[in-house]
């Protein structure tokens, strides 16, 4: 009883993890491993006033959100420049547009205009599946569609499912690499 | 009379501005240029304190300044992943090296090897010069020299003069097309 219950624990471990810390966590092993150099850029806040209880000390003591003009990850795989937002939804039908700013798709439009490889990461969290799709794919049904969602079932059909592994944990790179490079890293 | 003072301020109408600023008008010139794809990273702060005065605004009451853990610039140019940090100093002969971190300079090691593009650009605010050092050059000087700052005759020896201009203020691409790309955006 004892084994089929560590069995179970294990198969769920990352639930309720989310794919912020599975991309974190999985970018960390990209590093170490030297496979690629990605990074979660940091939140972009306005600084309104700041403390100096010491020479050496600084607090932020008021601050404000701002919206990003970019995505959330980029970086470089085998020479090429990566560039991606990452995204959950509760959702078990579909993905909500209203997640992705306008400017962040002029944002991958440039990158992907200036050779780079630019995608979109969807955690479905309720059903645990994670695509990958490209932006080109993105862009197809934000134009070809007056829906406010994508619904599953294109990310099923143009996406590609990034496989829930030990580690790396959310191998987005495994999919880069198939669609890009032709093979294995 | 007035016409020489015009043209004094024209030629000193930089003195004043920061680099931070200058790189920010000048990528915001090969943005809108379609020339390159590159932004500053916002600086990074861990958050302990958020009040909520309503439903859609929340206020940062309490944060702190993290160390970077990669370099502040980053981006595309002709399909090719760019990465660099931007550093001023008062100093008319010297640059001292306690300005770079030892994790920017491994993070700049691990985006060469990966077959990007890394560099430095240090601005000598008292004589307004501003040079691009490679990554490679910026490594040779740190693992040749036990001294804990670099020359400025070692950036006019071995570093590119970023010319200042009127638009884009601070061409740092210009250099790296001439390095790696063999001619003229």
């Amino acid at each position: 009883m004892i084994k089929s219950l560590g069995a179970k624990n294990y198969k769920y471990a990352n639930r309720g993890m989310t794919l912020e810390a599975d991309l974190e966590a999985t970018n960390h092993f990209y590093l170490v491993n030297d496979i690629a150099v990605i990074y979660k850029k940091p939140t972009p806040i306005t600084i309104s006033k700041v403390n100096y209880p010491s020479r050496l000390e600084a607090v932020i003591k008021e601050g404000y959100f701002r919206t990003p003009s970019t995505t959330d990850y980029n970086g470089i795989y085998k020479g090429k420049y990566i560039d991606f937002e990452a995204k959950e939804t509760k959702s078990r039908t579909s993905f909500p547009l209203s997640n992705i700013h306008v400017h962040q798709l002029k944002h991958l439009d440039m990158i992907c205009k200036h050779g780079g490889i630019g995608f979109l990461i969807v955690r479905f969290t309720t059903i645990n599946k994670t695509f990958l799709l490209t932006h080109g794919d993105l862009k197809e049904f934000i134009n070809n569609n007056d829906r406010k969602s994508i619904p599953l079932t294109y990310f099923e059909n143009k996406g590609y499912l990034i496989k829930d592994k030990y580690n790396p944990r959310t191998d987005y790179i495994e999919v880069i690499d198939n669609l890009y490079f032709g093979g294995m890293p």
